[in-house]
Order: structure tokens, then C-alpha cells, then sequence
């Protein structure tokens, strides 16, 4: 099956866990917003009424329209070989993800604390406070969590010896702390070095490695969640 | 099976999306930390290593332990017919509960702007401009949202005829609101009468307000997500 992905054409955003997903499965699909028309086809989907969904990304596949990040990661992983088919371990894959989903949306946070509707520069302040408990607090206890996690999983990844979509999203979660913050990120990597291990392996799986050298990962930029301002970055 | 739910004893919260669930379900359930020796043994549990949660909500059901209330949901929703059993339907149901899980975080951000970390003392100017923007765009554009689906959907609920875990979740914000901005909600109830008519539906159902009666219903208070001050409410 050829699944259509639907997510902003110009940032990597939540979009990306699932293009990662996608990528390093090797599945046909096609990044609709990308392609010409594709923002009028995003809308109309928005727009039909019934089971729409709330927001970008969202997943068609065939019939079946399936929205936010983690719930299509769930409907992937099994059919993919990117989660345990069994109950138990499904459970914990997406247990894992939206613990991840959270941390994302802290980071987000950081340079939007007043919410989502305002400019960052209409928030610089509150942003550098939120910040400083970002990386005093938050940044410690989630990475912490998950050092811990892949100590203890007995092999290189978060669950154990097989890469699943958690490793994937936790490949970006490094990648954009590098990018939004790369002087706080060098002093913080060597609290983290089972993490930052686990991010080199998924970066040098073949599908991954294509695709980070190809033209459709977008880089980073200052419209998605992961945001590089050097006043936050001390 | 008998559950024992682990959460913050004297909150409503996260968890109470679990509680109304079990109740509705009429489920076999320990509200574990509110027992003798329950804040130690959910330490033990978050302390223990391997699978254990990162924060609560969990559930323990036999020998699975299930963090992440939207996690427990799903696996709850199919056993107790407080979800779809096929597919479609279930990631339907997940996908919804998954944006009142985004909701759900933007109001604990209405008075908590600058971070979990810090008092609401410290942050209350961030938290009125905060607060402003969550009443001027993200209340009206996420229960809009829900009260066109409802509205789609053919019956009383959110997804059509049949009561899910995502039906209970909807009588909860419109609950937590009415208790965290009385001013605000009144007004605001008129654009939604759909949803309101669904929080009473869902108020009425036997389970349900055997459980709102009994003291096992935890009252909203200032240490939970729906807090009120009066300066918020304006």
C-alpha cells in the first residue's frame, strides 16, 4: 500500500516522526504538501467534516485517515516491523512515544510559553525563564528517564536489541537539542552517552542515512519546534 | 481482573480520566495511593527499573504496568466496551483522546506558563497573557472542533449512539472548565450546546453519578489541572 502523508511542507516539526518511520521502513508514500496542489488538498481533507482530524500530520492509508503523531506510529510499528507485535510490548512502544510527545511539546514551550498564537519575539522574556527550567529541570528528569531506559533494555536501543519508532523519534529529539541548543547540548551530552550512542546507530542505518543525505528532510529552521535563538542558548 | 490504578491522591488530574473509565465500567479497582502505604509503593514502582513509567497515571493489570493515561485508555476502551473493537474505530477513538490529551496540557499551561517547576506565584503575569490567548483561539478552535464532531456524528456522543472513553474525558474538561472559569465558561457554553448536552448525558449515567456522589470522586481543588483564580477569570 502507498500511504499519503499530510504535514507542513517547510519544517520538520511532528511531521517528522513519522517521515523517519516511514523512511527507515522503506515505505511508498508520497509527502502530499510537497507536491504541487498539495496545501489546497491538506485543507480540503481539514475541512471534510466526519472524522477529520484536528491537525497536521495525519496518515492515509487506503481507505483509513489516521491523525496524530503517535497514533499512526502505533497503526505503523506493528505493520512495519517498527514495534513488537505482541500486546505487552505494543503497549510500551506507545507508552514511550508519548512521553516522547510530551518532552516535544516542552521544547516547544520554551520559545512559546504564551501560547502558540503569539510572535516569539512578543514572548522573549517569559521564553528565557521557561528555558532555564527547560534545561535545569525537564531536560534532566526525560533524558535521565531514558539513559536509564536503554542502560537497563540489555542491548543498544530503548527497548532492547531491535530498533523501534521510539529510537527513531529518539535519533530527532538529539539531533534538534543540537541544533536548538548546541552549547547547552555539548555541556549535557555527557550526562547521556548510552542516548547519544543510540542516536549514531540510527543515523547509520542505511534507509536513515539516505534519507538524512537526500532533499526530503528538510532542515532545521526557525518555524518548527526545534528553534535555534542564541539568547536562549547561554 | 482486579486493576490498581497509581496516581496522586489528593488530585483529580491525569488520572481521573483513568477513575471515570473504571467507574463507568463498574471495574474491580485499588486507587492505590490513597490506601495505607500507597505513596511508597507507587515510589517503588516508578524507582524499580526496567519498564517502570516515567510519571504517573498507571495502571497495573496482572502483570502488565501501563503508563500514560491516553495508553490506559486504549487498553481499557476494547475490554470494558468503552471503545470500538475493530481498528478503524479504536484508532479513532485514540486519536481524539490523544487531542484532548494536547488540550488538557494547554490548560495546565494557562496558569503555569514558565514551566512545572516554578509556582504559580512566580508566574502569574505570563499566566494572564497566557490565559488570554487559550480563551481567544484555543478553547474556540478545539471544542469547536468537538462540538462539530459531535454534531457530525449522527448521535449523542463524540463518535455516534455509543458512550466512549473519549465521551467521559469530554465531560471532564467541560466540568474542569466550569469549575477553573466560571465567568468565562458561562459565556462560552452558548456555542457549544451540543457538547454541554453531552456532559449531562454522560453525568446522568449510573456509574457515573453513583461515582460524582461518593468520596472516591476527588474535589477540583488548586494543586490540579483545572485550578481556579479569580484573576484568570475575568
Amino acid at each position: 500500500m502507498r500511504y499519503q502523508l499530510y504535514y507542513w511542507p517547510t519544517i520538520q516539526g511532528r511531521g517528522e516522526y513519522v517521515r523517519l518511520a516511514l523512511e527507515d521502513a522503506g515505505a511508498d508514500y508520497d509527502d502530499v504538501v510537497r507536491g504541487p496542489g498539495g496545501m489546497a488538498a491538506m485543507s480540503r481533507m481539514m475541512e471534510a467534516g466526519g472524522r477529520a482530524p484536528f491537525a497536521p500530520p495525519f496518515l492515509k492509508a487506503g481507505r483509513l485517515v489516521i491523525g496524530q503523531t503517535a497514533n499512526i506510529l502505533l497503526y505503523l510499528g506493528s505493520r512495519h516491523g517498527l514495534a513488537p507485535k505482541a500486546e505487552a510490548g505494543r503497549l510500551w512502544v506507545h507508552q514511550l512515544q508519548l512521553t516522547i510527545a510530551d518532552f516535544v511539546l516542552e521544547v516547544h514551550d520554551t520559545h512559546h510559553p504564551l501560547g502558540p498564537s503569539l510572535y516569539y519575539e512578543d514572548q522573549r522574556g517569559p521564553a528565557k525563564k521557561r528555558t532555564e527550567d527547560f534545561w535545569d529541570e525537564r531536560v534532566p528528569k526525560y533524558l535521565g528517564y531514558i539513559e536509564r531506559l536503554v542502560s537497563d533494555s540489555g542491548g543498544t536501543f530503548a527497548t532492547g536489541r531491535r530498533a523501534t519508532y521510539v529510537d527513531l523519534s529518539l535519533f530527532q529529539i538529539v539531533a534538534g537539542l543540537r541544533y536548538a541548543f548546541p552549547k547547552r547540548m555539548k555541556k549535557f551530552e555527557r550526562e547521556i552517552p548510552k542516548l547519544v550512542n543510540l542516536h549514531d546507530r540510527v543515523a547509520a542505518r542505511p534507509n536513515i542515512k539516505a534519507y538524512l543525505e537526500s532533499d526530503r528532510r528538510i532542515p532545521f529552521n526557525e518555524e518548527g519546534i526545534f528553534r535555534r535563538y542564541k539568547e536562549l542558548d547561554l
